[in-house]
């Protein structure tokens, strides 16, 4: 058999086994035993639309639960250029370096093109997906904004559950995303560049607001003092932006990702504020306030959805919110209208039928 | 009759004034002439919670809606000492004399004790008060933050009904107060003081983000270089935030609200302002996303009170929201549960009565 045929071969055995039915033990097993192709098919079943996956995904996570939640939930955003990829890749080695095991997720809402892949995402961060105890999953592979970061939550238990000790998850923060990636994670990092003179611009809205580390990427000898001044005008500039947690100082480290420095510094501090975190409470604290909001969210979402589902309801939403905005009449009282409809219809629909 | 049975015989009017009943038409005919006494009236009216109250103060502001929309609305917030009831006082008064109407309110959730009272808050603002052209609204005198905004926006409506030009919205900033009057305003505006050594801590979180002028306080010829250090390093601080309209460059200003210092720069920075977001039409736009945001609120709020009156169904709200937080399940999970038996029970009430 010549290489080619060997590619092939493999090519179709990986074919009849993206293809192959695992049962909700065989996974939850993979899982527990750390299979790599196990946890990508897991994720994969979390991933999927299709109501019969849906059952079987919300079974698979009722078991793994117990297992879930002990790992460190680190956010990652900056601009597209800011290194995020090599700075996952040597951070995730030095983490691996130091006994730790790492996965990498992503909520990237623009890359719907790139599906997600049991071989991994080979085309970045080949060195970390080389290491035995890193996982790397591309994002999940489109969606509404809001249930992608339910996807992403639920990867994120399923690598839990496989005994993962930092999950970092990237996001290249278009549209709401880094409020998405904040509200699942427990440490917020930041990664910046200096660039042409205008280093005080260009940082999205609100990002200063969610922050708990930054660090300044691409750090070298020809553009040290600029970012000695950025570091300090960042530290003016946090001073008016009180930090989440109080006692908490936000760091602002220098280094280059891709030279392996000052990324050392970043594993202490993020370590220092979850330790921080844990010793006043506030890691566990927060988590519920996660939990408690996600639960909110769903609420609404699936309220929504009802409501969607019924067409002459959501004409009528579309209606009164129109009558809302050109100040046909007051917003609430549209509102109330609106929510007097809704609740018409949805008994006129049960005394149709029972079956809806 | 000598001046106590003077004072006696006008309460004992006030307090049958208080009692009477006006009629929708009357009430529209009051505001429409700027009738002080019948505006405040209107005001109680929406201000009350009570069903019949509530059903005439929707057919009022459904009669005056064509009327309102023309005012500028502005936000002002600072901690409490920052001198904002002088600043309102004199700035209202400066407005005046540039031949504008000016009508004052408050978000104040912390001031539950203070009812309204016709007579209007005659303890502050005295001089702003005795103008002709200046209407004056103590707090709404209770209510959950959400309601109290949507009281302070019906009051407003009311207020430009009756012709006034500027709104000024006051908030003490406790909660989310600020982003409720961000939310209804047009242009917020920020009241700073420089304190002892400490600058720039003890701005609260997200302020930053939502402000469009800021004015710095009780400047004067001991602690003007400070404000003038203080004024460059909020700058420096501002270049990190960007600012919620392009093209705007948040202003920074020096004065003194009690000796009439700097407040004509303040008044033409808002025209600027407002006169910006015109031309460009984002004063438009972003008034119509605030009527959407408002619905979208306030039908959750419906939703929520109808949960709530259904006893079974708040109890499930509860145990499966702790379910969340416990992470008994994922809260997604648990969210659907939720309102699939929420769903459930109020076909099965709708069996039972058609009456509910």
């Amino acid at each position: 058999m010549n290489k080619t045929n060997y590619l092939l071969t493999i090519q179709r055995l990986i074919l009849i086994f993206e293809s192959m039915k695992f049962s909700t033990e065989e996974l939850v097993e993979g899982i527990r035993l750390g299979n790599k192709r196990l946890i990508a098919k897991a994720i994969t079943l979390v991933e999927s639309k299709k109501s019969e996956h849906r059952i079987q995904a919300e079974e698979l996570l009722k078991i793994v639960m117990p297992f879930t939640g002990k790992s460190i939930r680190v956010g990652i955003t900056g601009v597209p250029g800011a290194g995020k990829s090599t700075f996952i890749e040597n951070f995730g080695r030095l983490a691996i370096s130091n006994g730790k095991k790492v996965a990498v997720l992503a909520i990237d809402p623009s890359s719907a093109i790139n599906k997600g892949s049991i071989l991994g995402d080979k085309t970045r961060m080949e060195e970390l997906a080389k290491e035995e105890n890193a996982f790397i999953r591309p994002s999940p592979s489109s969606g509404f904004l809001g249930g992608v970061a339910n996807t992403t939550f639920e990867t994120m238990m399923i690598c839990e559950a496989a005994g993962y000790d930092y999950i970092l998850i990237e996001t290249v923060g278009v549209g709401q995303s880094e409020v998405l990636v904040a509200d699942i994670t427990d440490v917020f990092l930041f990664l910046k560049i200096i660039g042409g003179g205008d280093e005080l611009q260009g940082i999205k809205r609100g990002i200063m607001e969610m922050v708990d580390v930054i660090f300044i990427n691409k750090v070298d000898a020809d553009n040290l003092q600029k970012a000695k001044n950025t570091k300090l005008e960042l530290k003016r500039a946090l001073d008016f932006i009180p930090p989440k947690e109080k006692n908490w100082k936000i760091p602002v480290l220098l280094g280059s990702a891709l030279n392996n420095e000052g990324l050392g510094e970043v594993f202490e501090k993020i370590n220092e504020f979850i330790d921080l975190k844990k010793k006043t409470q506030r890691f566990e604290e927060v988590r519920v306030q996660q939990a408690e909001k996600r639960f909110e969210y769903w609420v609404q979402e699936y309220i929504l959805g009802m409501m969607k589902r019924n067409n002459s309801v959501e004409e009528a939403y579309i209606e009164h919110k129109k009558n809302a905005s050109a100040m046909v009449s007051n917003p609430s009282t549209e509102a109330k209208l609106f929510v007097e409809k809704f609740l018409r219809d949805s008994r006129s629909v049960s005394r149709d039928s029972e079956n809806i």
